[in-house]
């Protein structure tokens, strides 16, 4: 059994259960055991975070920055290893995804996380010299982080976004391993755990634990000394931790997907549909479409560029061999959510059967739908296809298509794609109004899948895509917002101010 | 019975029930009749709000500055009516207090607020050029808005800081009277009310109930219409109030106060502990201890210092002749509250005593009690005395000190007195550090009572003195960002752009 990670140690796990990954392409178990924390290692996980965050208050972000830089270094000198271990993990492949694209989008988060921690540029220092005031963002102190399957590296809870974004703030993290793949996570940490080592870090700051009950999950999430959750996965997993974290008045970070409704005009289709085919089709079956920006809706006009893309689509998603997915879960879950689409009146197009071939696989499954039937019963449309499928919805009008805008489940990110000539402009500017209310990130003329690690960036949205509608969780430093407080000094003594405010007050 | 404000309109209620506010000088009734709007009142509300969202959705800050500027100088023209009415509910004086210095604070609130919706200053645009991505805050949606009983303009739910600071950001307001000034609440939405008609703002921006039941409040809270909560007041009614915005995915921003501890060092006070005496008195006792600032909390080292000033305390709050409070309720929840600090081993000092006078009068109350019985059992210590009551607490050692820091109430501000040649630097950073933790505002040789609209201003702090870490309830622009959501524009075509947007990118 693997040991886990607390207190700056590797030590066996007080256990009450084990579990193994498997290998997606067999289904067959990849052999190695991951422990099963009983509370025991959670309460020895929260002291040892707690006394980290206490040997920390007021440290300057150059510690933390260094830890990250050396961790990103030492993630570079790995990452054929990480990389392999990840693939056999996962199914997703070393090249041109782990290796080529997820591994240095991971290292460049860091490497920015770390830009941000030094420079202070999350702290917002606002300085009244007037009133003799100060405030500024400081750390908030231990945050629980449990990532998603889908992106071993970028969003791995000890490697991730949520992981960069907490360290830059100088919070200890308390990382779950996702249980699709424990081998990744144990080798991410290793390398974080000597590179905290090596920047004089306290022991416990960084500390991983591989799986522990849904009960003692939400009993470290609403402990005093846990200060924040982050969480990226499913709702029904968001939402119990949330509850908890609620309950105990903790700031909850939950990144829960949505549909990423995709609407396609008809002059946009009658100008560029050919192109638009591969484009629509790329992005919905991009990882087996596992992305959590992945268009599960697409919204159109009746007509015949939405009958020729709907056609092409189902012939495309047709001809393709069934996708391998990243755990037997997406396998069920995505039958689930088909049998739900159809039961409530969805017709099945393409795929939605059950896979003979051995390992996880899902077919890629095409759905079609009037609008009239999704307005009729939106709840009964708002489910998840977290895999290979997505969902046609044709609207008979504009004022249809209008009302599925409104109407769309809660995501990420929308898109529109209308006339280059600007003739669909008045309809395009009304479902932006409509969409903006259900989107944190609108798109023009492009897929949802791809989100790029920027400033401007918002990896967020309104519940329950998210938790909050206010924070990204992607993006520096606008991502560390969300582990901070915010610290005002009124009055206080020149020497006594952090760093960023006596530089703002020019003492 | 008065009339509510709905849709545009002043319209009589669909009422459950009525209520009347009281003189605190008598006890006795001011006659007028408000009412208990039933669930019929709070849908039309609704309706109204998510009508005028829908309405004002992309309109220019100009509109919102304007409506919160003319708005601003209507109160100046009706001030001496509101300012006489608000004296009649809450027995605080016309002067110094009313007109000269909460009429001034709520104006200069509402202009600072219209400076940051005309200037955009709230959104924080970020463009990112070589991506064209670019992100900024927006408006959320309808917020519900309930004030406190202590200031009944500066916080009034139609005319405080977090009414300008949700109509800032453009979201229409659903205000509830407190129920200690109904009248002025209704002058003041009188006010409000012809204001959004001079401005063009579409009927039902702002509303006002005057009452509502807490089943209906919390249904109104998870509605799906609402957006956000804004809750100023006690800890009960703020956490019912959360736990339905929470389970329904809605931010509620709560300030619910908290102790605010003042600690006191030995050197401090023997350098000038007779200034600090009526410093101290002054703030414990300022508008009867009816601050969310008051400092309930003294902490001190055993020794003559705090000896002396525990004395000059005693004889200073004996003194003094009860006090008029803003309600009974007050009176009430004082006298529970002192018995529960007497019933966890507190000796009282002075005050404590049920009043023989008519209306409602609380006596100066002065507690006493070690840092070993604070530490030994902080949950008991740790209640809410609002009204002229503070509890001090000695320390035998700076150990137990540091330890009453750490474990001091979750609350909005602390602050440390010591010595100014800084023989004492050593214990007050360690303090600091402690105090950091549990305060949103840190202050040095001064008291907490006093909060500057500033944007260095945080008028917040850690659970339960409110309801998230990372917000102030005031201060421009740095409240408004509570009520914004992270709009972010991905490859959107230059003329779809929000005004803010396109100027930080140049097009």
């Amino acid at each position: 059994m693997h040991p886990i990670l607390v207190a700056g140690q590797w030590r066996n796990a007080a256990a009450e259960g084990s579990f193994e990954a498997f290998d997606p392409t067999t289904g067959e178990s990849l052999g190695d055991a991951y422990p099963v924390s009983g509370w025991e290692d959670c309460e020895q996980a929260l002291a040892a975070a707690d006394a980290a965050a206490a040997a920390t208050r007021g440290m300057s972000g150059e510690v933390f920055g260094g830890f990250l830089e050396a961790y990103a270094q030492r993630l570079e000198d790995a990452a054929p290893a990480i990389c392999q271990m990840a693939a056999r993990e996962t199914a997703l492949p070393v090249s041109p995804r782990l290796a080529d694209v997820e591994m240095p989008r991971t290292t460049d988060q860091l490497r920015q996380a770390a830009a941000a921690a030094k420079s202070g540029s999350w702290r917002r220092p606002e300085w009244d010299a007037e009133r003799n005031i100060g405030s500024c963002f400081g750390p908030l102190g231990p945050v629980f982080v449990l990532g998603p399957n889908n992106f071993p590296l970028a969003f791995n809870p000890i490697s991730g976004g949520d992981f960069a974004s907490a360290i830059a703030a100088g919070n200890p993290v308390i990382a779950k391993s996702h249980p699709a793949h424990p081998g990744t996570t144990r080798l991410l940490a290793e390398q974080a755990a000597a590179a905290a080592d090596e920047s004089s870090l306290p022991a416990g700051f960084v500390q991983l634990l591989h799986g522990v009950s849904p009960q003692d999950g939400c009993r470290t999430v609403a402990d005093p000394r846990t200060a924040a959750l982050a969480f990226t996965g499913s709702r029904r997993g968001g939402l119990a931790l949330k509850a908890a974290a609620d309950a105990a008045g903790k700031p909850a970070y939950l990144e829960m997907s949505g549909a990423n409704p995709v609407m396609l005009l008809p002059d946009a289709l009658a100008e560029r549909g050919e192109e638009l085919i591969a484009e629509v089709a790329g992005s919905c079956l991009l990882a087996a479409g596992q992305f959590c920006t992945g268009p599960k809706l697409l919204g159109l006009l009746a007509g015949k560029g939405a009958t020729d893309l709907i056609d092409a689509l189902r012939a495309d998603f047709a001809g393709r061999p069934p996708a391998v997915v990243l755990a037997e879960s997406v396998v069920h879950g995505l039958g689930q959510a088909v049998s739900e689409l159809v039961a409530a009146g969805a017709e099945l197009l393409a795929g939605g059967q059950p896979v003979s071939e051995p390992g996880f696989r899902c077919p890629p499954t095409l759905l079609s739908a009037s609008a009239e039937q999704v307005l009729a019963n939106p709840e009964a449309f708002d489910v998840d296809l977290f895999g290979p499928a997505t969902l046609t919805v044709v609207a008979s009008d504009e004022t249809q298509l209008l009302a599925l805008a409104e109407k769309a489940p809660a995501s990420l990110a929308a898109s529109i794609y209308s006339a280059a000539d600007g003739s669909e402009e008045s309809l395009a500017l009304e479902l932006m109004k409509r969409l903006r209310l259900r989107a944190g990130r609108l798109i023009n003329d492009g897929m949802p899948t791809g989100v790029a690690v920027s400033p401007a960036m918002n990896h967020g949205g309104p519940y329950p895509s998210t938790g909050h509608p206010g924070f990204s969780a992607v993006g520096m430093p606008v991502s560390i917002h969300r582990f901070a407080k915010l610290d005002c000094y009124d009055r206080v003594r020149p020497d006594r101010l952090p760093d960023c405010l006596r530089a703002a007050a020019g003492v």
